[in-house]
């Protein structure tokens, strides 16, 4: 094995290049591996109007490139692989990808999550996965939202500030927590959110780029067929964290397999700091990944300047 | 008393602003109140290199402008004024000024905080007051650091990653931690830092717009002078949170009188919320200000909603 790096970053999103910034910018010796995009979830999407520094609004993949040159420019490399395992040896950590090992003295994972997906025609082209990113861009416009677990509920009556009217579309049934149901009652009944229960949605449907409706079928009744127009769909099935390569590790996660911090941002596990998507209470927003990767930079910093005086 | 805002935001730094990008984006009905300078001590930096998003740096007072138009774009209002107090009054908070009352559902403190000055010539011209902002501009420069407790130390250690010599001045004693003396034992026997104790800065002299020196005199025997050539000046005599305005009021706060906050960045009071170097533990950088200005806003959304249900 060769050089001990004093920070490895798993990811290369927003947290991920922000924590390089401040680290390369720092002289700590730093790599970041990225299995994927540079600039993760942020650079799949088209317009980020609440990045602040940005009144015009920002494409995603710009704002990605941005961050990947200010990142470099101090002297962060990124390599592209995929990361396997994770594992404490001593005060190093070992970091296995599929095409090599790197040793580093501490490891911060900002490795981010992804959308789950339905996996329908019409999808990687027009579904929106963020209410808080994308709903403003459909005032007084009529919405689709799939889903029916507390976040498809909560994000339906908060799409509701801007959308004229909602259908609510859940493949079985309604899962969210009794608060969250006797509050959409109230929804319903005053006709903002009609709720389609026991659909499964088939494909989004799109003419000259622009969605029309949505086709879906009776869950237990496959030949009944239904289409609702719509001005956009919005799926909220889940976000699925990015923590499979901790398995085996004595890194603790949260119910939802996110990673749990300390104020600090440190995981139970001395040396190993996680920001972004992937924490435990993360907000899922560019800016805040950002603020952590700063927060875990620092602290990484000072546990750095505390392992060098012993 | 007129109107009732869902939020109040103390302050119109980048946390406040950040917090207003949101919260108006979502209709949360805002007005920020600030009584100096929109952009806070952001907006008096000169070039912020570690801002993601803007690869060759960007001026501060540009990004408080930009930020500023972003928050207006969305409807925030900013009203300038100085708060004086603060009070709960049933379910709503009632923000007193200097002109004013107003009252809101929720308040966010994101009121900063000033670096505490030596008001000596040559001060507001040229002294830096962030190591982490400031300290990669030095690279194999002379520098003087000012200040005898723990972050003068800590900074003082801290740029010799970039600086060739650190001129360490402290006006009495160092009151640093046992543990950071005995290790700046080390860097002063390395040669990197040399201290300068009982003396008290006079002047920093430039020529032609760039530091040359500083001038100082003993401080228990005024007519014995010195002057130190150095490159650029670092003070770091603490920073003195806005926070005049919570006497009286229930808010808590820390030894050095920060804003205490929960996961939520909520305080001990119930809809008063703190984000930004205001808060106790705040790591003082633009993004992690930005980050939480975002986290807080969430967390006043959610909040809003609980309380409109009951």
């Amino acid at each position: 094995m060769s050089e001990i790096h004093d920070l490895i970053i798993i990811g290369a999103g927003p947290s991920a290049l922000t924590a390089a910034i401040y680290s390369t910018r720092e002289n700590i010796n730093t790599i970041l591996i990225e299995k994927g995009v540079v600039g993760g979830l942020m650079a799949t999407i088209d317009k980020i109007e609440n990045y602040p520094g940005f009144p015009e609004g920002v494409e995603g993949l710009t704002l990605a490139m941005d961050f990947q040159t200010q990142a470099e420019k101090f002297g962060a490399k990124i390599e592209l692989a995929e990361v396997q395992k994770l594992k404490k040896s001593g005060d190093l950590i070992i970091v296995t990808t599929d095409t090599s090992e790197f040793q580093a003295r501490t490891v911060l994972i900002a490795s981010g999550g992804d959308h789950r997906k339905l996996n329908i025609p019409g999808e990687s082209e027009y579904a929106h996965y963020c209410a808080t990113c994308d709903g403003a861009f459909y005032r007084d416009k009529k919405l689709v939202v799939i889903g029916g677990a507390n976040s498809a509920i909560q994000e339906a009556m908060f799409l509701t500030k801007f959308a004229a009217h909602i259908d609510l579309v859940a493949r079985s049934e309604i899962t969210a927590s009794e608060i969250l149901q006797k509050k959409l009652e109230e929804y319903v009944s005053s006709g903002k959110i009609t709720p389609h229960i026991g659909w499964t949605p088939d494909e989004i449907v799109a003419t000259d780029g622009r969605v029309t409706s949505i086709t879906m079928h009776k869950t237990d009744a496959p030949d009944e067929k239904q289409n609702i127009k719509t001005d956009g769909v919005f799926i909220f099935a889940g976000i699925i964290p990015n923590t499979k390569f901790l398995t085996g590790s004595d890194v603790e996660l949260d119910g939802s397999g996110h990673i749990i911090t300390n104020q600090d941002l440190m995981t139970n596990v001395p040396g190993i700091f996680a920001s972004g998507d992937v924490r435990s209470g993360a907000t899922k927003q560019v800016s805040s990944a950002c603020g952590e990767g700063t927060t875990a930079a620092i602290a990484i910093r000072e546990y750095l300047n505390k392992v060098s005086q012993n």
